[in-house]
């Protein structure tokens, strides 16, 4: 694995869901690409043991972390501790891009 | 703790040492911001247990990763995996801004 990755090697869309692209992995941390098309949703959903983080590269989403919702473009952070209900729609008509931090790393499924 | 974060509120300068300002801590993962000045260096070091992953957001800098030293930038992705040493200098005329993300946290110091 190397040490050094430009992030727009890593942008993808996916016209059917969320197209996402590893940048690195552990045990301990993921880190990642989210990118959503106009309109693309993730819907809200929870990590039980693992506390999320997102940065916005590019673009603008509409941003559900518990109760809160909230509209976040370049340079905006967003966390979403260990069983907090989160989610991102893409508001804007660009592509949103997200670096997407997971901690621990999810189990890989077997 | 509040949800959302601008980096751009958490910039700012030392004229002595890195600037480091802390966006979001749990025990699982820590992230914040290192910011150095022109010519400033954040010497080589290791973590023995934890992972760590940077995010340029603004300048430029030389990055030290084990044996790879390069430059990076704007959209960069840097990782240093537990025990790799790691070190970066300020080798533009401008402010360099990093997101770094610890994985886990260090233990606080009591």
């Amino acid at each position: 694995m190397t040490n050094f990755l430009d992030y727009r090697d890593l942008v993808g869309t996916d016209p059917d869901r969320v197209f996402k692209s590893n940048l690195f992995q552990s045990d301990k941390i993921l880190v990642g690409l989210n990118c959503l098309t106009p309109g693309q949703t993730q819907d809200t959903h929870t990590h039980a043991e693992q506390d999320k983080f997102y940065y916005v590269i590019q673009g603008c989403g509409e941003f559900v972390v518990g109760n809160d919702v909230q509209q976040a473009d370049s340079g905006c952070t967003i966390w979403a501790a260990a069983g907090v209900e989160h989610g991102v729609t893409n508001t804007s008509d660009q592509l949103l891009v997200l670096l997407v931090v997971i901690a621990p790393a999810p189990q890989k499924k077997s």
